[in-house]
């Protein structure tokens, strides 16, 4: 069973994908904390009404990144509610070689594009200007890179015409929602395994 | 009805799929010409076949692009055929300003990916070692960048764990020989507009 301790800077949606699939009973998980960067994000209040352990950790100095004394205390409670597995959910910080280190091959993120196509901020965004017919989302492992880690799961959505900004990222949401408890699934199977930067048994 | 001139240093199996929508009448043109920069190249012997009117344009002294004196007779021979349309199909040269600005926005190119992800060489075979799950084929309007034209139409294509490289490629290429046909139908019947780089109608 993993223990899964999840960052989110946001609402938290997909960090409701994953509770609400080991709340079903389809994931094999526990969901043992929720920390996030942001004080009032909504991802500390859904965390409360599931009865999840949150916390918010100041970021402080840092604008863009986790490290210095808020990635160790993030590592700090990680450790302490003895996560095995950490899903990035909406965490706006590019995370550093502390935490990676910390749980090698265990931190996971999602991002709304079909990578490596439209890394960083607001890819659907970035998708939709571009005029692409087909975007996604990737669920994959966190590197030291930008949305640049081995991929486990893509699923693909299309663009149409009188899409906006809007509607389109709420349909790669959609997608997102299935993707990470799916992605989640395979790793708590034991079923993934490396060859380079290909990961096999999805 | 389009007029089809096609230009390729291949098999020409694209240009087998643009021929056979033809002959099908599923496609409102006529294939006017074949042209490659390769004097035994197997599109050549496809368009004998078929008796279109095809010929080898020596590309000298160019290595990889399409200038000069080869890409004044290529305008020069798609001019004399009435092609209206240019279909790039294989053809492994960089086109240039003379040839665009010949047929403004009306020629097109096929790439065996999901672009902006891995433009240039051999495609699939990036797609593949960088681990992508999702990938594909695309038709753009050629612009003077590397396979950076505004999208017409693309179509996914799903990696396997034990795809080779081979198993991939000709996965890709059943997508294009029905993406090539469809984006050509689409610019027969009038309907591409621009906003943007988007191209929409499709």
């Amino acid at each position: 069973m993993l223990k899964i301790g999840i960052l989110g800077s946001g609402s938290g949606s997909n960090m409701q994908s994953i509770v609400d699939a080991v709340e079903a009973g389809t994931l094999d998980a526990r969901v043992v904390c929720v920390l996030s960067d942001v004080a009032d994000a909504g991802i500390l209040a859904r965390a409360a009404r599931h009865n999840i352990p949150h916390h918010y950790v100041d970021p402080a100095p840092f604008k863009t990144k986790l490290e210095g004394a808020a990635e160790e205390r993030v590592i700090g409670l990680l450790q302490e509610y003895g996560a095995d597995t950490i899903a990035l959910a909406g965490f706006m910080r590019v995370v550093k070689s502390g935490l990676l280190q910390a749980f090698p091959r265990r931190v996971l993120n999602i991002h709304p594009s079909l990578l490596p196509a439209f890394p960083g901020l607001a890819a659907w965004k970035q998708a939709l200007t571009y005029g692409v017919k087909v975007t996604g989302c990737t669920v994959h492992f966190v590197d030291e890179g930008i949305d640049s880690g081995p991929i486990i799961i893509q699923r693909s959505v299309p663009i149409l015409d009188d899409d906006t900004i809007e509607t389109l990222h709420a349909r790669i949401q959609v997608e997102e929602h299935k993707a990470y408890p799916e992605a989640l699934r395979l790793l708590a199977a034991g079923r993934l395994r490396f060859d380079g930067r290909r990961v096999l048994g999805t």
